[in-house]
């Protein structure tokens, strides 16, 4: 006679989720003790649940299946928000299974007692709890259905306390799980008629239309129509680097992607939102697309992006292959002499190994990186979805995990690896391929740069220091070590070629912390066209697009 | 002419909030920008929302009044939830500035959009989405008032970035606040009419009631009739030491909470709850109180506890002072030879210096603190009021920052410091005079506890493995002085007395690392009132009382 913690597992393990991201508490003890029973399931524990949600999220990213998640009442599911809002926004499948009170214990309003279904409700798109040990497995499969989709989403089951410790409980088979359908052929028609059209048309891919079969399909329309192919700006998962066709991602900086967007007649959204501004500024405009240009939304998230864009493909009689679109080969030159943060993404760019996978949160030091690794050899590139950032960690660690032969490059900065940090615990732990490369520039840098965007004035000392994290410095290298993984800093280049070789050569994880100037101090709207013109000594057709938007 | 966040900031300050815990992003920018126009305003910077909303929760506790937070959209309040969930439970007044997206661009679903005030309202008595920069000042008015209360509790106010930005506003007076009223007078009479009556009664004793005014009120009752005086599980702030009232504090564990309050036949609640489990057990009662026992709430957390205590000692011809019940001096000797977790907590007891602060959130290796602090010199408890881990190093910063002149102890297990261990930075920013004591025994070894006592059965070794830091041990050292604090470790009684007296004798923040032994390893609930024989070393009353209880 299984108890509900038992059939769950079994339920889970049957559906395929046989990796589980835990930081469990009392509540959760019975689905701890019935792990021993269940050795094909495999439970990472994590010292913060914002690291148990984002590495089920970069494993779901990478491994195509979703992992569970291991959390205690609402306060743990509450640590764990910010990135299962990242694996909304990028509709990763996650299922969490949250321990509750037991249901005769919920009227006393224990001090842990809190409305764990409205916390889920803000990211999930399927909540449940539990009624009793015999219908526990049955809401577990739906969780996973729920979860799979398409799109993928996150799902959550509350188990109370006495669900779990109950006994009578069976697993429950693992439901059927819907396929992603085509387009229906009307819509491909009108894409197909709004391509033949004369005028400027671009492709925004997103969401699973940024792999291969897609991404290949979409090079073929390209190659046939002259449309311009481009990518959302923060993928889940972006399959690129040499051999591969190499669609423009749009920009963060509203004002670059207006750039990117200009003189555009037509634009066909393919899984993707059309291209608003991250924020909001003061009289400028939120929604991207030029005045006048038709915008097509050809694939919908739950639709299958690779089939539909065959299908368009055939329609539009285009060339098997899509020919010169593939990206060449093409890494550049080790740089020299003193460091700075493009001078890392360009050492990151020659020395990136075959099949790689690069989580990057790096999001003013990592500017370069799409550029300087755009010839690279092919890997998979995994960004931050949702934009709260304390992903960058923990996504690697997912990505290691549903990856145990390729080498994982987690890119962060300071400011933004702090929130998470307690990842590199993990990592240690389970003896992870993962690279973690910090830029520490000191300073929350792209607050230097929205502070002006946001045209808040000229920064005094109390505003500048909101953005400052030099006092004290975060030393990186004693956080690394302090949880058990092997940390080395570099304020040079040969010091940072040697550490990175170094770590790609040696298995386990691995913290690089780089000592950057802060390319943002002073940051000036007017100077970005100079600034960005630094990409002209980057290879590859890429570069020469965004050279030719950015200083035309 | 003001923009709303200008305004917003001056109102804060006229309401006395010149203290916010921040950690800005974009839409927070026009905030952080006013700071340099409002110079009273102390704005602390933290890396992680949660050690800025425990700290605004240690803040309040000790300055009596709110501090503000700053955080950035959904996701920063949700990685604040867990601490905010602590204030809420513990009553503790507390000021959310929480910035949205302008007005204008929320329909476009940007990447950080998020249902906010779902997120707000799981914690808060008081949500609002300020609507224009002229409203927005009445707004935090409001909010501040409302946070105030009584009962202290959690206001939240959402600012559109546009609302921040948008000029026209005005700073807005500060509202009245309402003085809590005592209980009414056929209340009190109640009350003394059950204390008069043959039978055992005790008072317990929780929130403001655990302050010097009601505890002396509540030590003269108990003179007069002989009520045994209780306090709650986990009191937001407790004044306690030589000279003051020592009431009995409920014990975490059911098991012994029951032998507690064994043979009562009144309890009187004075702004407590009824006694309840923390968590529900297998075929064990969640509501404690034993069969028979009256139970009578006389005092809400909106009403005057330490005006009902007088009225009702009058009502009792009670004697003027509490006499013998006050606390005699009393600290236990240095210990010797290898470190225990209790010979730590009896050295704090050896050495604690007057008028300090003790932020306790060593939920397994503080168990015996209490008995070993009981007589020490005067000092205030904050403790776990909501059960939610990773609150003991924020609240320790708040306390500080409320109390300059004060020496705050944070002690924390290697579990629970690592929640919000990012707190470290924020301590040597600001040069706070804390104390941080880590108890590293390299478990989870409240869950060796609480696995036992779910009935999970015996551990194999994945179940052991969730509850084994051991693998890798973390350096808590290394944390330390990886954000900047003077930190060392002691494995002898003679290292943790040095490292001690050098943290008392200088200034700034401290860290000491104690490695103890895990005293809940193979823990078995049969062998508690054996392990807790220890306490008959202790000193004072307390120590005597609960001898008498748990070994009878």
């Amino acid at each position: 006679m299984s108890t509900g913690a038992q059939a769950l597992l079994r339920t889970l393990l049957d559906a395929g989720v046989d990796t589980c991201f835990t930081n469990p508490g009392t509540s959760e003890m019975h689905f701890v003790a019935a792990l021993d029973g269940a050795p094909d399931m495999r439970a990472v524990l994590t010292l913060f649940e914002g690291v148990a949600t984002g590495a089920a999220d970069g494993y779901a990213r990478m491994a195509g299946k979703p992992a569970a998640t291991l959390l205690h009442l609402g306060c743990g599911l509450g640590n764990g928000l910010a990135n299962l809002h990242n694996a909304r926004k990028g509709k990763t499948p996650v299922v969490n299974i949250v321990g509750d009170h037991a249901t005769t214990h919920a009227r006393y309003d224990a001090p842990l007692q809190s409305d764990i279904e409205t916390v889920a409700r803000n990211v999930s798109t399927w909540v449940r709890t539990a009624q009793s040990a015999e219908t526990l497995s049955r809401d577990a499969a739906e969780a996973v259905a729920a979860a799979v989709g398409p799109p993928g989403s996150v799902a959550t089951l509350i188990v109370p306390a006495d669900v779990s410790w109950n006994t009578g409980a069976q697993p429950c088979q693992s439901l059927p799980l819907a396929a992603a359908p085509p387009a229906d052929g009307k819509a491909i028609e009108a894409a197909a008629g709004a391509l033949r059209q004369r005028g400027k048309a671009a492709i925004l891919l997103g969401g699973r239309a940024l792999r291969e079969p897609a991404l290949m399909a979409a090079a073929r329309i390209a190659a046939a129509t002259g449309a311009k192919l481009l990518a959302e700006v923060f993928p889940a998962r972006m399959e690129r680097g040499a051999g591969l066709p190499a669609p423009e991602r749009i920009a963060y900086l509203a004002e670059l992607a207006s750039v990117q967007l200009a003189g555009l007649d037509c634009l066909l959204l393919v899984d993707a939102k059309a291209p608003v501004s991250f924020f909001a500024y003061p009289g400028k405009k939120s929604y991207l697309a030029p005045k006048g240009c038709r915008v097509i939304e050809l694939v919908s998230p739950a639709q299958d992006a690779a089939g539909t864009l065959d299908q368009l493909a055939s329609l539009l009689d285009a060339p098997g292959a899509p020919g010169k679109l593939l990206q060449p080969p093409a890494q550049p030159d080790l740089p020299e002499g003193r460091l700075t943060a493009d001078k890392v993404c360009q050492a990151i760019g020659a020395l990136l190994p075959e099949n790689a996978i690069i989580s990057d949160e790096a999001q003013t030091s990592g500017v370069t990186l799409p550029a300087f690794t755009a010839g690279a050899p092919r890997h998979d590139l995994l960004t931050l979805t949702g934009g709260a950032i304390g992903q960058g960690l923990p996504v690697a660690i997912g990505a290691a995990l549903a990856c145990p032969q390729r080498k994982v490059f987690a890119l962060a900065g300071d400011g933004s690896a702090m929130y998470t940090i307690q990842a590199l615990w993990t990592m240690a732990r389970e003896r992870l391929d993962i690279i973690v490369i910090v830029f520490n520039n000191r300073a929350y840098a792209i607050l230097n740069m929205e502070l002006e965007r946001t045209g808040s004035g000229q920064p005094g000392p109390a505003a500048r220091a909101q953005m400052d994290l030099a006092n004290p410095a975060i030393d990186f290298v004693a956080l690394g070590q302090g949880m058990g993984v092997r940390s080395a800093r570099a304020e040079t280049c040969d010091q940072f070629i040697q550490a990175l070789q170094d770590a790609i050569d040696s298995p386990g994880p691995h913290l690089i912390e780089t000592v950057v100037p802060n390319a943002f101090t002073g940051f000036k709207l007017k100077a970005l066209p100079h600034a960005l013109d630094a990409l002209k000594i980057l290879p590859g057709p890429l570069a020469r697009a965004i050279k030719r938007k950015i200083a035309p």
